[in-house]
């Protein structure tokens, strides 16, 4: 995969774009949140698709991944805050709020939501589909279906368990699945399901790290749905019928890629994902 | 003003839009940032600008008057939350944080910069101004200048007080100001100046409210900027000092305003804001 790269400096160019002036703590706070990063799956599936659609303008594509993985980062930075996870620990480092306080945690999350559609709508400025782009980042960003309100289904008495994973996992992978192909010129929703079906797979194989991996080999507090009462696809089906739901939502994925130039490029760049988010005697399981 | 039961008309849309399947403790804790209100005065001073203008296509000036509005009672949810004032009451109710708990609370916030975005766009998707429009807005929200930078100087050992005060007031104003011209179809930067004194002239009154007033009267807690330590106008310049200060940027605001075709409609409009803003034994003197 040669996006890494790519994504790594369209994220830089980003958070240097808003450097200068900006005060010191908070450009701290921002870059340790974007960098070093995870695995940057969103994003690579956003210049995946785009480039299994034709490729189109790819400043554009490219905008848009650097955007989804703010968001992300961003949401993250909220999620770890004292009111949600209280997680000292992110990718096995201290958490924003841990590193530089709690205000500059509050205020980093919400400067990456505007960074990120800065850094779109820089890049799409000249597109004919910025509109769409900017409407598709924030329906999976806000209310009623995105992060923030799945992120906000934990605060009700009873959660509806799809619609809170759909909204709080899925939203960000049906946006870079969308998103590429809006980027490449093609009609977004044949790329919805794609999307729903790897977030949904993703947020399970994600559960099952939490009760499967020690907190060191996650690089976050492990055992924090279980300790939050949150609700959880492993606790719900079990492990084994975990593992088999990741296993039928990955094969239902690769089905669900929509007729396009290079289609195999991203069903073996979906295969290599999945297999990499699940501790590795699970991988095996689900390869085989 | 009939501006005003335009903009609680768009607010009002802005939120239904979203409150169809949107958890609703998020939903209640969204209207309760938003309805009801206070002055409106950036949304009320961008419609001016547009229709000083000449008004252009007026539903775009409406979307982003509304998402001015929506990122101003965002940004005062986070400022209420325990790690920022620690604010119990504001618009004289319980905070957002006070009333649904700080997990909505930041989240209501975030969900409010969104909603921004997202009533902008939809607003204006057709306009040939879109991306000039949403590059304003995410400019006086977030770095290297906008409210959110604004915000983090109040972390830094030391603050430049101008800078501090152009971000985190002058920003929504400046906003407003070259949001209203650009929906008109005229060009925003001759419209700053006016934003940037207005911003500034607002944020000195709103200083000497939090001295003059008492909780009851401001609706929110007073005395907060010296209990905070926080940079303040009135502090460094003396009540009279900081009255002569709002006087001067009330003439050069007045000083300001671009050719247009309406300016002595904006003119009185904002000889009224500003009668409205200080304390009524201040405001007589600024009147002088």
């Amino acid at each position: 995969m040669k996006s890494l790269p790519q994504i790594e400096g369209a994220l830089e160019a980003a958070l240097d774009a808003v450097n200068a002036g900006c005060p010191p703590g908070l450009a701290a706070a921002l870059r340790h949140a974007v960098f070093p990063g995870g695995m940057r799956v969103r994003p690579r599936l956003c210049l995946a698709v785009a480039e299994a659609c034709g490729g189109g303008d790819w400043a554009v594509a490219e905008g848009a991944a650097a955007a989804i993985e703010l968001l992300h980062c961003g949401s993250l930075v909220h999620d770890d805050l004292p009111c949600f996870d209280d997680a000292a620990i992110r990718r096995g480092l201290p958490s924003v709020h841990e590193k530089y306080g709690e205000s500059l945690a509050v205020l980093a999350g919400d400067g990456l939501i505007v960074l990120a559609v800065e850094t779109l709508v820089k890049a799409a400025a000249g597109s004919p589909h910025l509109g769409k782009l900017v409407l598709l980042l924030t329906a999976a960003a806000g209310m009623p279906g995105g992060l923030i309100a799945g992120q906000a289904w934990e605060s009700e008495p009873r959660v509806p368990l799809v619609a809170y994973q759909k909204a709080k996992t899925a939203s960000l992978f049906t946006l870079a699945t969308m998103s590429g192909a809006v980027a490449a010129g093609v009609p977004a929703e044949p790329w919805r399901l794609l999307g729903e079906r790897l977030g949904e797979a993703y947020q399970i194989a994600d559960d099952l790290r939490d009760v499967a991996l020690t907190s060191e080999e996650l690089g976050k507090p492990a055992g924090r749905d279980a300790a939050l009462g949150r609700p959880s696809a492993a606790q719900q089906h079990g492990t084994v019928g975990a593992i088999e739901k990741v296993e039928a939502l990955v094969r239902g994925a690769i089905v669900a890629v929509p007729p396009c130039r290079k289609p195999e490029l991203l069903k073996t760049l979906i295969l290599a994902e999945l297999g990499r988010l699940l501790p590795k005697e699970l991988a095996v399981l689900v390869a085989a």
